[in-house]
C-alpha cells in the first residue's frame, strides 16, 4: 500500500451513474483529503460533472471510455462486451496493475463479480469469492456473508467464509478476535444441514486464532448482534438480507401511512421527529453501504445500485478502511494459520495439504 | 366433518402451558360458540383453570394425563417418552380416531411434527409434510412454506409445497386461484439453485388449475405481498421467517428507546398512539399465529410457544377455518388434478406414475 490511498471508480455504474458517483467521490474527498482517484467513464457524461467539482478533479486522473456495463446486463454479456474496455473492467484492472488500491462500483453485482474473478483472480487457497454485507444490529453492526456470490457450500467453504469475514470484522469493528456464528435452523449441534454441522465441528477443532467460534445462530439472532460475523452460503444469505430489507421497508411504509392518517398523529410525528431520525440512521442501509468482495487478489467494493451520493461516499469509506487496515494481509495471514492448523489436526485430505 | 367443529387441545404445550391454553380456548369460544373442545392435560393444573371458565368447561371433554412434552425435549426423546401417553400425542390421536377435526398445540415444534408424522401419517402422494406460516404483508397476508419441517427439496417437493400452500391460501385468503412464487436469489429464469429452476419449469408446464404460478420472487417481495403463496424449502424458509421477525423486533426496540429519549418524543408518541397501534396490529405475529402442518392425514396447528391467550385463540381460529373450509379435501383434489396433469405431461417417471 502506498501512503496515499488510491481509489479506482467505475464512474458509470449504478442506477444514476456519474450523477451519483462524482458527487459521492467529492463528498468523500472533503472528509479524507489523503486520497487519489482514478476515474473511468464517458467524458461527455463525467467531464461536466468533474468541472463542477474542481477539488475532486484536481485529486483525480480521468480515463475516458465509451463503454460501460448496464444494470440489466447478464454477467456473460458484460464480460463479452465489456472486458478490457468498460469503465467497470478498467477500474478493476487498475487494481490488478497496482495503479489503485481498491475499486468501487455501483454497477450490477453479477457483472462486477464475474469481471472481478476474471480480472483479479481468487487468492491462493480460496476457491470461490464471497460478498460480505454490513448489517445494522441492536449492538452496532455485524458482517454477514455470503450474501449472494456463490450458491451452496461445503464445510471447507464455510470455514473460508468464517476466516474472511472475521478479517473484515477486525477492520470494520476493530475487534481483535471477532465472534463468528454459523446461520442455522436451530442452535443445537444436531440441527441443520450436514455441511453446516461439519463446518461447526471443523471450526471448533481448528481453534483459528483470528476468530472466536460461537456456534450456531438463528435468523433472529442477526439483528440482535449476537455475533460479529454471520456465516452462511450465498442462497440463504441473499434471501435473509433481502427479507430483512423488505421487512424494514414494510414497517417504514406502514408507519409513514399511519403517521399521516390523523392530525394528532401528524403532530405527534413532528414532536417525535428526532426519534424517527434515530431509527432511520440506525436502520439506514446507506450508512453501511458497500458489499465487500472477499477472496479475490484485490479489494473490490460494490455500492448499492440505487445509492445516493451519501451512500456512495459510504461505500468509498468502506474501501478506504479495507485498504488502510490491510484487509488482504489479514486474510492471507489468517488463511496461512488455519492451513497450518488444519495440517496439524490432520483435517485436510493429503491432496489438498500437498498444494 | 361433523357440523360442530371439534377441537383437540394439548393443554400442557407452550412456554406457559395451560395458563395460556385454557384462557385462549375460553376466549375463542366467546367468538364461536359452535365448537366442542377435547382437552388433554394434567388434572391438577388444568382442573382449577377449567373451573374458572365454566362456559369452556361445559363445552369441553377433559382427559387427564400426567405426561407432557417439555419445550426442550428432542423429537426422539418426546416420541420415546410421550407416545400414546402425552397430552400432545393424545390430541393428535383424537384427530386420527376421528374424535376431533383438528389438533392445536403450542408445544415444541420438532416433537409435534415427529409425533404428527408418526400418529397421523402423510397423505397419499406426499412424502414429506411441511409447516406453513402466515406472513403479514403490505397487501394483507401471504402464506410462506416450508418454514422448518424439512431441509432441502427436489423439484417435485417444491410442486407439492405449491399445491398445499395454494389450498391453504384459498382457505385463509379466500382466493380461488392463489398466486404462487418460488423464493430465489433473482427473478430471471437462469438464476438460483437447480432444484428451484426445475420446479419453476414444472410449475409452468403443469398449469395446475388450483393455483396461478407467478415465477421467481426475491426476499424483499415477501413483505410487499407480491404473491399469495411463497414456496421455499425448510432451511431457507425458517431462516427467512426468523430474520424477518428479528428485524421487526429490532426496529420495535430502537423505536421504543428513541420514543423515550426526550420529553417531546414522549409527547409525540402519545399523540401518535393510534399510528403505533396500527403498526403493532399489522405486524403483530399473534394476529396471524398458528403454523399449519400440511401434508398430513389430519389438520394440526402449531401455536407459537410464547403466545398469550389472544395469540393461542388466533391459532385455534386458524384451525377452525381449515376444518370449516375443508382444507384436506382441497389439497387432495389439487393433488389428484396435478397428478393427472403430470401423467399427461409425461413429467413423472414411470415408477412414480404407477403408484
Amino acid at each position: 500500500m502506498s501512503q496515499v490511498v488510491r481509489i479506482a471508480l467505475d464512474a458509470m455504474g449504478g442506477d444514476h451513474g456519474a450523477a451519483v458517483v462524482i458527487p459521492g467521490a467529492a463528498r468523500f474527498l472533503e472528509k479524507r483529503p489523503d486520497v487519489q482517484f482514478l476515474l473511468f467513464g464517458d467524458e461527455a457524461v463525467v467531464g461536466p460533472l468533474l468541472d463542477a467539482h474542481p477539488r475532486l478533479k484536481a485529486a483525480s486522473r480521468f480515463v475516458h471510455t465509451p463503454v460501460w456495463v448496464k444494470m440489466g446486463d447478464k454477467p456473460s454479456q458484460a464480460l463479452r462486451q465489456g472486458r478490457r474496455v468498460s469503465s467497470m473492467w478498467l477500474a478493476l484492472d487498475a487494481v490488478k496493475k497496482g495503479e489503485a488500491d481498491v475499486a468501487v462500483s455501483a454497477g450490477n453485482t453479477g457483472a462486477l463479480m464475474a469481471m472481478a474473478k476474471f480480472c483479479l483472480r481468487t487468492m491462493a487457497q480460496i476457491d470461490r469469492p464471497a460478498i460480505a454485507g454490513i448489517w445494522p444490529t441492536l449492538k452496532g453492526s455485524s458482517i454477514v456473508l455470503d450474501v449472494g456470490a456463490s450458491i451452496g457450500a461445503d464445510a471447507q467453504h464455510y470455514v473460508d467464509l468464517a476466516i474472511m469475514g472475521a478479517a473484515m470484522a477486525s477492520v470494520i469493528l476493530g475487534q481483535k478476535r471477532p465472534t463468528v456464528g454459523l446461520l442455522n435452523v436451530g442452535v443445537e449441534e444436531i440441527k441443520g444441514i450436514e455441511e453446516v454441522k461439519a463446518a461447526g465441528r471443523l471450526l471448533r477443532e481448528l481453534e483459528i486464532p483470528s476468530l472466536s467460534y460461537h456456534g450456531f445462530i438463528e435468523g433472529d439472532d442477526i439483528g440482535k448482534g449476537v455475533v460479529d460475523v454471520v456465516v452462511t452460503e450465498g442462497f440463504t444469505g441473499n434471501i435473509a438480507l433481502k427479507t430483512a430489507e423488505g421487512t424494514a421497508r414494510q414497517i417504514g411504509t406502514i408507519l409513514r401511512e399511519a403517521m399521516n392518517s390523523s392530525l394528532s398523529a401528524r403532530i405527534g410525528y413532528l414532536l417525535a421527529r428526532s426519534a424517527f431520525k434515530t431509527l432511520r440512521e440506525k436502520m439506514d442501509p446507506s450508512s453501511v453501504n458497500g458489499g465487500v468482495f472477499l477472496g479475490l487478489d484485490g479489494i473490490v467494493i460494490k455500492s448499492h445500485g440505487g445509492a445516493d451520493a451519501v451512500g456512495f461516499s459510504g461505500a468509498i469509506e468502506n474501501g478506504y478502511q479495507m485498504v488502510h487496515n490491510d484487509l488482504l494481509e489479514r486474510i492471507r495471514d489468517a488463511l496461512i494459520h488455519s492451513h497450518d492448523a488444519r495440517l496439524a489436526a490432520g483435517a485436510m485430505p493429503a491432496a489438498a495439504a500437498d498444494q
